[in-house]
């Protein structure tokens, strides 16, 4: 109950291009796998110093999604112990590797390359799609079709199709919907260390990802008193509209 | 993993007064008083059906809050399985029990009388204050001074000091702060089966209470994808604002 948190984190910003008002969706290529680049180098960076337990590399659009900096950046926090909703994660992930023996989210990607329903990008080495049990209406989550638990793990070859990913689902977000105001946070494995629990079996069960959350409906008393959501755009619905604008697009284009 | 969920609840809205344009804040005691019956009596009714496990009574304020209603109401669901952020609460009351015999919420009030900082009002039934670790600025907890895990139990006598420190609280809020956006929600337990684990000790390690969150932060990537909050306000900074501020207001007057 009385347990002393040291004081010890880090926090950076990381600055994504020199032009104020371009959007990530209208970036070239080579910036985005800077800026990835970027992501991976620090983590790796401070993942050096024994006492950070988890870095969050995150990115707020618009007021709304809580950003305070209008020009184009990502932030990363470094923490000195699990957060709660990380140790969430991997404790459902152990789970359900000791039920299936698999990981849930190769599990995950091959039944929704199977079903086809919710499918909004694919490439040679990520798929992205808006998740069966989507939270949030336009919800979307892009995963690595590599079993990998940590993104500062990503091979350099990953990086310039992860960098088309994240435009192409961008891109699709934005000219659907007017570029909503969002927030995306990759999901990767904590520092480890020779513990019992969910440290133990990471690598086989924890599977590194991206999750955008579009900011299209507000939290309210019954989502804070609950953890339960209230979505009411069907993911299928979700990812057929982003195929159908993009498909008048290109059409009209 | 794959248990099923029946499709079995309620959802209900409580008109609080005919008036359009009346707050909380400037309704009159017996109208909060029969707002707060209104809570009890319809909790009571609802805990008749074995299928719902929990209700949950909340009320959101303002656009940021939720609040798609201009007209002064609260809103109650009913829900057929214990809500996860209700069950994290149940399970970290039982853990303070296993470990002092006590209940940690009358041990908070203990503490904060003894502390006096955070105290925003007092009355011969219930205490209200700023707690210790606000995850928002100028949150809010309103808690029964007789040990109670269930509000729907409260006594006739207590809901007369209920509406006072109710109304209390939203003026304060209200008057420092230019009535802000907020939501609030009743922590109170869920239906009771004879089961294993924090159902079990529920009569004694639970406390009902009600939790203020005036929305004057955004929600943004790094408590999504921490559970962690960022408050930049202590809350004894809060609580002598507002006791500040009516204190003005009141040689003002």
């Amino acid at each position: 109950m009385y347990d002393m948190m040291s004081g010890i984190g880090a926090h950076e910003v990381i600055i994504e291009t020199p032009d104020h008002n371009r959007k990530l969706r209208d970036a070239e290529f080579d910036e985005i796998e800077l800026m990835l680049r970027a992501y991976q180098e620090r983590t790796q960076d401070l993942f050096q110093d024994p006492r950070l337990r988890y870095i969050l590399v995150f990115k707020n659009v618009g007021d709304q999604a809580g950003a305070s900096l209008y020009h184009p950046h990502s932030q990363l926090i470094a923490t000195p112990v699990t957060p709660k909703k990380v140790q969430e994660e991997l404790k459902g992930a152990k789970k359900y590797w000791e039920q299936k023996e698999r990981c849930v989210y190769c599990d995950i990607i091959r039944q929704e390359m199977d079903a086809g329903l919710r499918i909004v990008d694919e490439n040679e080495a990520f798929v992205s799609f808006c998740p069966y049990a989507s939270r949030f209406p336009f919800e979307m989550w892009i995963l690595p079709k590599r079993h990998s638990p940590d993104f500062c793990k990503i091979r350099a070859e990953e990086i310039p199709p992860l960098a088309r990913a994240l435009r192409t689902v961008m891109r699709k977000l934005g000219s659907s919907l007017g570029n909503p105001q969002f927030n995306y946070i990759l999901h990767t494995g904590p520092a480890r260390f020779a513990r019992t629990g969910y440290w133990q079996t990471i690598d086989e069960d924890y599977h590194w990802h991206i999750e955008i959350i579009p900011r299209l409906t507000k939290i309210a008393g019954f989502e804070w008193g609950t953890s339960f959501y209230i979505n009411p755009t069907p993911p299928e619905e979700a990812a057929a509209y982003m195929a159908e604008r993009e498909y008048t697009r290109e059409r009209e284009a």
